[in-house]
């Protein structure tokens, strides 16, 4: 006998960014974080668990049909025995149940956007996981309860459980028990806010985020003065989303990304994300925002070049056609979202960005999406599992 | 009759850095600071003034050949103004003196080192016109009670009135009396620190150091963190001078600037002066220092994008073939000092830069120097104006 369950996860983007950890085995942040999370049509990991009674030997994974190491006491291997411990003790209360959680377990998981595009994957993968394996096992804990887990697989995964506008309480405990993440609003409350992510060439692959982190924790005689700061910022961005107030939302956006590329810098040995390209995709939405009197684009960085550009689905014409303006992409931009193109403000400065552009390329490709849901549960027919228990071959 | 005095001035490159006034007109920090004096053999300014009965009109000036205006409540004027004074009132308690005070002065000022290589040039320029001035008005005040008047010229002019390792301390009064400079050590308290200046080319021209001072003090929240961190960072790195403890002196320079370039993207809209080559010459020296398990090189960067680099002359070799080596100058360069070249350390990765090194140009020029003296007064034969009172054209 066996059953399975498949789930979507989306990807999340901060806009008030974790960096740092006060506990690095419960994976307790430093400080509370919101970001916004992406439409799956676009941007999804989705994860199949399957238990089984007749599956021999330990619990196997695979990720884009690649085999992982499920380690003991590593981020997985925490996930899957806590979500199991709750199955037990349902199982326990009701003897009736099957005893799923006795079975063996086989997961396949699969990322649809290519990992060159640099987007951290972890985040919507663990939430994948996290979704399929509550339902294969019927748990009735609540996604902030869920959320406990996924932040424990990786860190921003708890954030991914929900969609719309989402907060990752640091919580107080020392057991990590209230540290976990809740919807702001839903992404109905504000379906104009869309994303630009502009995917950035780097010849150099920088400091991975968890040992960067706590070198900052370690080193940054600036970081106790950003998370001093951090509780206002996320009432006043918590106070922009609820009255969709963009302007608020921006200037609060790119300055918290900026403080963050600011404590990495302040780090010792310094920790540099941003490259030439990111600071000229900085100086055109400055330019573009200055030029329009209120700010109509924010950018955003997470460890690594790329920008993702939010701005209101009415202002996003404008977005593109500076972006592939100056930054000519080598694939052709086809946008799945249709806004068109529409002329730069009045008074723009084009003298801000290199003369002419950059050269074909230095964005290598631009993503058109928008905020969306949460995980989805999807049927049988979708499945990344074979009738063998082995991923599926997927095109 | 007239009277005249030709001094110059040296360069100084600050490793605790100014960054922010609080009171913008008469040039007051909201740090103290430190800095290292470089020798004048290589790089200085140059100034001749002179006081002439007659002399027709106002003060003149010219700056490198070119007549610079004198406004009034202009900074120029200032300096001018305050060191006549001074003469003044030695006038007017010794009548047997000339009335230098009441003549129109020319002053004409030349710098040894090319604008394009992106040298702050004020420093040393101001340096040299307080001295050159001081010189001919025969004025009593000490080094220190003139740099309170170059201070108002341009801030860290202050810090070029003397040789070796320089303090300007912020003070305290608000009419700025007690904001001066001091001499922490003489040049030959520690002859073996030299620097190597890598002159990096930038497309784009970047935010003025006097603009984006205050828009970091009216900006950013991380400033008060750093101003509060400095008293401890000037001592620690004025007993690592005076110990001649190099590896200190390394990480407190290392981290100052860092910090300094920190509260810059902090700033809002951020401020960026290191670019894609200066973050690859910061990878370089940290990677030569992890190989050498103590630190022997230490780069700092002031408001641009040009590394200095400063290490002991035994030391100097390596950095020089290192630098060579990964970032090719397109002008030759011919080592004033003759140091030599020496081999990298052992485990040193060279994946750290760019796979074979950068594109030749991208630093455009090296200049090799040391720790040097302060002004220096120069005899008539050195003098930059012709009898007619105009400079002479320098070939």
């Amino acid at each position: 006998m066996a059953y399975q369950a498949t789930a979507t996860a989306p990807v999340n983007i901060a806009v008030i960014k974790y960096w740092g950890k006060r506990d690095t085995a419960l994976i307790l942040p430093t400080n509370s974080s919101l970001s916004v999370t992406l439409d799956q049509d676009h941007l999804r990991s989705t994860t199949t668990s399957r238990a089984d009674a007749a599956f021999q030997g330990p619990d196997r994974l695979w990720l884009n049909g690649k085999e992982e190491e499920i380690k003991d006491g590593g981020r997985l291997w925490v996930c899957i025995k806590e979500l199991r411990a709750w199955r037990r003790e349902m199982e326990e209360s009701d003897s009736a149940l099957p005893k799923l959680s006795e079975w063996p377990l086989r997961i396949a998981s699969y990322n649809n956007f290519p990992t060159a595009a640099g987007l951290a994957s972890s985040a919507s993968g663990l939430a994948a996981l996290v979704s399929s394996l509550s339902t294969l096992y019927a748990l009735p804990q609540s996604a902030s309860e869920l959320s406990r887990i996924a932040r424990q697989g990786s860190g921003s995964a708890c954030r991914s459980l929900f969609g719309g506008f989402v907060a990752w309480r640091e919580g107080t405990s020392p057991d990590g028990s209230d540290s976990l993440a809740e919807q702001v609003e839903p992404a109905s409350h504000w379906p104009e806010m869309q994303a630009l992510i502009c995917v950035v060439s780097d010849a150099k692959k920088g400091t991975s985020s968890t040992s960067g982190m706590q070198r900052t924790v370690a080193t940054s005689p600036l970081l106790s003065a950003r998370l001093a700061g951090v509780p206002a910022r996320m009432k006043a961005m918590e106070s922009a989303i609820t009255s969709r107030d963009f302007p608020a939302f921006a200037e609060l956006t790119m300055a918290d990304s900026n403080q963050f590329h600011a404590v990495c810098l302040d780090t010792s040995p310094p920790i540099f994300y941003l490259n030439d390209v990111s600071r000229a995709i900085i100086a055109l939405v400055e330019e573009i925002n200055r030029a329009n009197t209120t700010p109509i684009a924010a950018y955003t960085f997470d460890a690594g070049p790329n920008a993702v550009i939010y701005a209101q689905a009415k202002d996003m014409p404008v977005i593109i056609t500076a972006v592939k303006k100056f930054f000519p992409t080598e694939q052709e931009f086809t946008d799945p979202l249709k806004v068109g193109e529409a002329p730069l403000p009045q008074g723009f400065n084009d003298t801000v960005v290199r003369h002419g552009g950059w050269e074909k390329g230095a964005v290598k490709a631009l993503i058109h999406t928008r905020v969306g849901d949460g995980p989805r549960v999807l049927g049988e027919s979708d499945s990344l599992l074979g009738e063998n228990g082995l991923p599926k071959v997927l095109a």
